[in-house]
């Protein structure tokens, strides 16, 4: 083409999520299956007006609720259309073009999906064989070269945790390097302990959260991004004006407010979980269970097929891999009992006419 | 700080929207004063469900049903997080660090800001003391290391608009120094005029719309860019995963299906603005009328004070100017005959409360 185009956007190969998920029953990207409380649910989308959906978004009601429900300064906290805008943002900000972004691998990849659009080089710091990875790799790739470390607590897909001695290594080795640290908490509540205390101690750590996993908001697309006040103000410079809509503001704010709603999502998902792991291994199957809202299931027919057959058979998703470490797996979300249940009916079906 | 932060980032001042806009009448920022009508919000509402709250949004079904309503192929539309998004990865996608973005000047402050952000060299072309633009000046301002040329059509604040053979000559002058075009429709339907089809016929010309003035959505962001395919891949190519929420989509195609209603909005505006164009104009004063959904009033009363004192005392927000060209006016936006006589009797009481 006669036009100038950015050279990595150019470069980058996008592969966008199926559509029409809606007609499936959704064990595949860590959302809650069945969502919030139909009764609270109602009770929020009455508040909103005509005038309500005209008016440009404004974030700073929910952001004093969300920094006094966290016990942080308000000053510590943003909030993003999604935490796929946090990660742009911070890489944006705090990235450095050619220079190094680092992270285990496998995890979330629009970490590196988005090294790769903003020109950023991705150093992955991979797993050994039996899926545990080893701090001391993680500590020697962080070099003069590294501007960001991104640790996913507990990650994703593998779904390991950090131990904070090991992460106060990692950041102070960060530190030392003049690189930030970003810790995505994405299934914080599903796994309960954070690491913002420890985050807040420090002037270079940001924690991301984000409302699409325990508060089964990810149509609305609101995270946040918790760090030093300095850091969160270069993070709001090159922000939009107007990033976070209404609706997810609105419908955070009453979440967190809600007597008894955040407990009940917790107890509803271990509840869940606990049965489904119990109910698999009853059965026979080796179970990786995380400390986030999703198990590994080695099946006992082809991963690839069982999960094609379910979503052709049964209209279930799950999550496959083609990673060679997690070939043999499923990885399915975890929901309520009665969730887990109706997937277990579908998968067991499955997996006995394969063994047929 | 001891910690890389991208210098242009770091060097953006920001002043972001005030807050509690809800508890005023707002003719500030060009939103629909009342908002679309109450049976069809309660009706679309009715679709939201815990489900549909927990589920990553999907595009496609809106992008398809839009593409048929702008008569466009389906691969020359995406949509994004509001046009601040849009501008944002237009600039980031087309835009080269350290070259020129052209604009006029006054125009919608957010171009300039991206520029800011991304280290990209804005090049403003100021009107003329007529409150005039020449063709010729911004002609003359493309030049080798133009990589985007922004026209807004009609333009904000000013509210004039080009004509087609204009904009053809700045498209070519464009793309003879490999630049891309930029025209922001945002007041699109108050003006009927659109340069779609004139874009079409280019390779480097990118048209973007807002659901946020005429469809009176800014709540919940959606802004779409339309152009070329090629255009449209690579602004694909940059995007994040998950850009506009579930509901913005479900929202903006109900409201390109329903009936009868782009017809009611933009009627409804045409006649509010007629009647506040004519009750000041009988009342003796300036009035300049735009394209879009807003007019510049020249208060008889300190335009600065009229604005404060409607603020204050009468719970009304105007837009007031510190640039000399626009010092003398308020810029009001308009909406239903109902909302402009609550705005001019407020405003009345003002202006005769200051000449007394």
């Amino acid at each position: 083409m006669a036009y100038y185009v950015d050279p990595d956007i150019a470069a980058t190969g996008r592969v966008f999520p199926m559509q029409g998920r809606a007609a499936y029953r959704r064990f595949d990207m860590n959302e809650n299956p069945s969502g919030l409380p139909e009764a609270f649910v109602s009770k929020v989308l009455k508040e909103i007006t005509p005038e309500f959906l005209a008016t440009y978004p404004e974030p700073d009601r929910f952001l004093n609720a969300y920094a006094a429900f966290l016990g942080v300064p308000r000053e510590c906290v943003t909030a993003c259309n999604g935490s796929d805008m946090a990660i742009r943002y911070v890489f944006e900000t705090f990235g450095e073009h050619g220079k190094d972004v680092v992270t285990v691998s496998p995890t979330f990849e629009m970490y590196w999906v988005e090294c790769c659009i903003l020109g950023l080089n991705h150093v992955p710091v991979p797993y050994d064989n039996d899926l545990t990875i080893s701090v001391e790799k993680i500590l020697s790739a962080i070099t003069k070269d590294t501007r960001i470390v991104v640790l996913t607590n507990p990650n994703n897909p593998v779904g390991n945790v950090y131990e904070e001695a090991d992460v106060r290594r990692i950041i102070e080795k960060a530190d030392s390097v003049n690189a930030v640290v970003m810790i995505d908490e994405a299934y914080h509540y599903f796994y309960e302990r954070s690491l913002i205390d420890t985050a807040l101690s420090y002037d270079n750590v940001l924690v991301l959260r984000t409302f699409s996993k325990l508060f089964s908001l990810a149509a609305l697309r609101l995270g946040t991004v918790i760090g030093d006040p300095k850091l969160i103000h270069f993070v709001n410079n090159g922000k939009l004006t107007f990033d976070v809509n209404s609706v997810a503001l609105l419908f955070a704010e009453r979440v967190i407010e809600e007597p008894g709603l955040l407990e009940a999502l917790i107890e509803s998902e271990k509840e869940g979980k606990r049965y489904f792991v119990e109910t698999l291994r009853t059965s026979g199957y080796e179970v990786s269970e995380s400390s986030a809202n999703f198990v590994f299931v080695r099946t006992k027919g082809d991963a690839l097929t069982v999960a094609r057959r379910l979503q052709e058979e049964e209209k279930i998703l799950v999550h496959p891999y083609q990673n060679p470490l997690l070939r043999p797996f499923i990885r399915v979300s975890t929901g309520s009992k009665a969730d887990m249940a109706a997937f277990l009916d579908a998968f067991f079906k499955i997996e006995r006419s394969e063994e047929a």
